[in-house]
């Protein structure tokens, strides 16, 4: 059994910008790339993986690339002292995430899905409440063409190896 | 323009293993996942990188999975303080790597390709001379089975992305 998850890794711009203040606010900086999880960390033997990669290939031919809008830096808080670049909401993101928890999926979602790309997470009170200000007044505009997600593992330092990419529209059955 | 780079990433056990040692030996350790690389960093447009992604699924379903044996520990001294696992050669490792530096690709190789998973380097020579003697008598036996490599691009961190997986016998052109 291996702990899986799927991402999309946002273009190179916004994964330096975001990456800027998650070296600064995020400890989970160094684990995996700036991302929008579309599923969160679940487990599954080779036999499992292999069916849904099968399905990940067809979810992926379904969806033509589409644009995404990065608007602002919105919070968690106080569920969880996170602040994250806020991902407009599109019907394309929703289906895959829909997707992705149905049929051959685990089917069980910790929170209702509001894509984001975290960029500070695990903050004390304190430090939450001296950088919340500052980054919520920031600028943060970028909009960006997702055609692609990312299947991958976890290691046991805690951090992410891409095992495989899906291409929209593009990938063989 | 953008710096990609082209490996492989073993399975998770030898992953593991690499970063027990790279954790403490490797500076590179949070920038990417324990790899063998077939073609170091380059640059490339976007259209550039559009045709060798063309070329690089031609290559991966030219080639059928293959073994790997990880045999020992090793090192480049005297010419850098490096310590790998040592990759037996082989035809099909040979094989991609001359594909990847020819035809559209760029041509340099800095040096002869020596497989190799990189568990320490950059070390000064006393660290290097504390440490060879315990890594190079370490018994290190791996066996893998490769299917696939990976097209990765640089952020400004210094940390690297995976784009594309190729697999092997199963890219649609």
């Amino acid at each position: 059994m291996m702990k899986y998850g799927i991402a999309i890794f946002p273009s190179k711009p916004i994964q330096d910008e975001a990456n800027a203040y998650r070296k600064r606010y995020d400890p989970k900086y160094e684990l995996v790339p700036p991302h929008i999880t579309l599923k969160d960390g679940f487990l599954a033997n080779q036999e499992t993986i292999e069916e849904l990669i099968i399905e990940l290939k067809k979810i992926a031919n379904e969806v033509d690339p589409f644009s995404i809008q990065i608007t602002k830096v919105s919070s968690f808080a106080p569920v969880t002292n996170t602040l994250y670049f806020k991902v407009e909401p599109n019907d394309q993101l929703t289906y895959l995430v829909d997707k992705m928890h149905e049929g051959k999926f685990s089917k069980e979602m910790e929170h209702a899905f509001v894509p984001h790309i975290t960029i500070a997470q695990d903050l004390s009170d304190g430090e939450y409440s001296d950088v919340r200000g500052t980054l919520e007044m920031m600028k943060v505009e970028f909009e960006d063409v997702i055609d692609r997600f990312q299947l991958l593992y976890q290691l046991e330092n805690g951090s992410w190896t891409v095992y495989e990419t899906f291409v929209f529209g593009k990938e063989r059955l």
